[in-house]
């Protein structure tokens, strides 16, 4: 077969890492590919910049999207970023030019990943995106192709590297989350501007395309009830592990009788289950079938070696002539999607509050509970301390959560409720 | 396009539970495959008997050789199992007579994969056996496809369900093999004759596979060095358990110096490795690759649903045209198996003796670790027992199995060691 021509938009670490790869195992991917894979092109914002990496023999082009559309080249590898402008416009040229795509783009995919779809699929092109979920993790590939027997039931994991970083150093050095954030800013795992990841929209991006594959559905980012990890306190985690538990930011889809629930938040996971042993920059996804059950995956979610890597086997696939509908089946039987409502989640929930130590105080507390029907599993309040504020953590029988808000508003209205209560979903996983 | 055709030899609870599968997600496989996927011919022992599915609507043969070669069949569904006889000679006639085949075989492909790889692309068809390691976890793909931008470094993991019962159980609850084993036995979780599990066997077939797919070699079945489990003991767990590991068996492929160790045996793994968390009949399987780095997967590694999971989807990869050499590159590219001696592997040992407590037996054995210049990271003697027979532990710094094994021999033809030293490799993972 004739060599398989490459065009690559965007040079960053992940840019150059790819190029590595290209390189350093050369001898390997011409026996998995069957043909030659070549880069004939290349753009970026600076062609000048030391990427460790030579660029010389290769086209380069000022602008990705005349490039995408022009190019010598088969595949369009997009790793510029952003769920528009530029990227999208190279990604939308380069399916209408008829040729492959390949992305790490989940920002993009998470937007517009169901229109991307149907156009790809209009003009008989591959639209790939293994490098967008989970990094070097192959989960597209396992839930997609691997799974593809399987009625899916959920899918659920640690989609967030920078999160799992700062939560894991959160418990391990009993820190607050302000300073290990900077910590992590330090060590270059959390942006300058964190708030992508650290409010969760990184992960809900990568969960949108999840539960699409899963359940065979349109992409709907905006269903998806985002809550980051900023008010996470060490107080928090310090009830958590006494209680059995980890926390840990999940994005969550899941089958439920009101449809399927997105959602990405903290969660209390116990501390036997394997998503509770994931720390520091890992990720993890468990993927869950009605004939195989559980199954999970883990590796590193980020960083140039691991995404470089997933990107490639798009690309080994494309070489292959392997080709999948973009979300698992044709685009136009793609389901409108549906998401539940997060008021209708039923679950367990992990409340503390700061309270000034009264009498009277408690049965205030539990009357509230009484009166939205929620039953207690425990309650802790470590030492007194009359008239002073202390900490009281409530772990509830399972509740809708459209009540646990009813009692969390009332709460926050006592008199005698010093700070907004705090809640934490516990997930049974 | 047109219908699958497929005709499956053995109905077993595998078998029964892959018609089970595509009677209950019949719709979701329609959509998946972009074509219907219909069993026209089954083959088995018994026509008659029980399977809580009906066979009715399907040819039926006596003969899987003859379905093999004469159905109104696209592909062979090999479900007998055993690596000659019938199930050999049936898949043999499908390729012959160019029908795709799908198996579970593990015992088949870990013997014959090389020569059955060589004959599928000879007559151009498909050889998928994402069944034949780990069950419902689609690690064939994951290594061949969703590694494939990697020079993998290592492949090892918990291959067989039957061996991790048992000693999760042993470990659970302080009871001996044996006794552990006659309850697996009952619960259906090891055979009548289990030493096909519990010497090592099984999954050393596995790992055959698995060193095929990460290293493009043909398969080295009798170059692995093999080691079951009935030697474990209650005592060996508990003191693994103090030193801060576990006791797994595991199949080990990894590139050294001296060219790839192949490897099946216990291991003392350090508690703080997902590995060590994978407990009762789950599977996990870590691979490691020069830019993905490691990545773990896990899941039920056998089972009617987990299989029929597995034989799917290499179904829909058949019905979509996703094909793959059997083994990752084509079978001609196959490297000579040159699987390094375990003699030259280097590692740290657990070493168990039985000792009469005497004044100079320390002295006689650590002078034979002297002679084998094996320098000692810990002694263990717990309590002393004059004139009584105690355990002693050693643990080696890293040294070379001749060494060892030369102070092995040595050490049990001292006077005062009462039975012949126990030895478990420590693996650093």
């Amino acid at each position: 077969m004739d060599t398989l021509k490459v065009a690559i938009a965007g040079l960053g670490t992940v840019g150059a890492g790819l190029l590595k790869l290209l390189q350093d195992n050369h001898e390997l991917l011409a026996a998995r590919c069957g043909r030659p894979v070549e880069v004939t092109a290349v753009s970026a914002r600076d062609r000048r910049r030391d990427r460790g990496v030579s660029i010389d023999g290769f086209a380069w082009y000022d602008d990705p999207v005349l490039m995408a559309r022009e190019a010598d080249a088969d595949v369009l590898v997009e790793l510029i970023g952003g769920s528009d402008g530029v990227a999208k416009a190279a990604v939308e040229a380069a399916i209408a030019a008829g040729r492959h795509v390949v992305t790490a783009n989940k920002a993009l995919l998470a937007i517009h990943g169901s229109a991307l779809a149907k156009a790809a699929e209009a003009t008989g092109v591959s639209l790939a995106y293994e490098a967008a979920v989970a990094g070097g993790i192959p989960i597209v590939k396992a839930l997609r192709e691997g799974l593809a027997g399987n009625d899916v039931t959920r899918v659920f994991g640690i989609l967030n590297g920078t999160c799992n970083y700062i939560l894991t150093e959160m418990r391990a050095t009993g820190r607050a989350f302000d300073d290990v954030l900077a910590e992590a800013q330090d060590l270059g795992y959390a942006e300058a501007d964190p708030s992508f990841d650290i409010d969760g929209v990184d992960a809900a991006h990568k969960l949108a395309i999840l539960t699409s594959i899963a359940f065979g559905r349109e992409v709907d980012f905006d269903g998806i009830s985002t809550e980051g990890i900023r008010h996470i306190t060490p107080l928090d985690i310090a009830y958590a592990e006494e209680l059995g538990y980890r926390i840990k930011l999940l994005g969550i889809a899941r089958k439920t009788e009101h449809g399927v629930e997105q959602r990405v938040h903290p969660c209390m996971v116990r501390r036997d289950h394997p998503i509770a042993h994931v720390e520091g920059v890992l990720n993890a996804v468990v993927a869950g079938g009605n004939f195989v059950g559980d199954t999970v995956y883990e590796g590193s979610g980020a960083g140039a070696g691991p995404t470089a890597s997933a990107v490639m086997a798009d690309l080994v696939d494309i070489a292959c002539e392997r080709y999948s509908p973009t979300f698992g089946i044709p685009a136009a039987r793609l389901k409108k999607a549906e998401t539940a409502a997060l008021e209708r989640h039923v679950g367990e929930y992990y409340l503390r509050l700061h309270v000034i130590d009264r009498f009277g105080v408690m049965a205030d507390l539990t009357s509230v509970f009484r009166d939205e029907r929620i039953s207690l599993e425990a309650m802790l309040q470590r030492g007194r301390d009359p008239d002073e504020i202390v900490p009281v953590v409530f772990i509830t029988h399972e509740t809708d959560e459209a009540s646990l808000r009813r009692a969390l508003e009332r709460i926050s209205a006592l008199d005698h409720v010093v700070e907004p209560p705090r809640m934490i979903r516990i997930e049974p996983l």
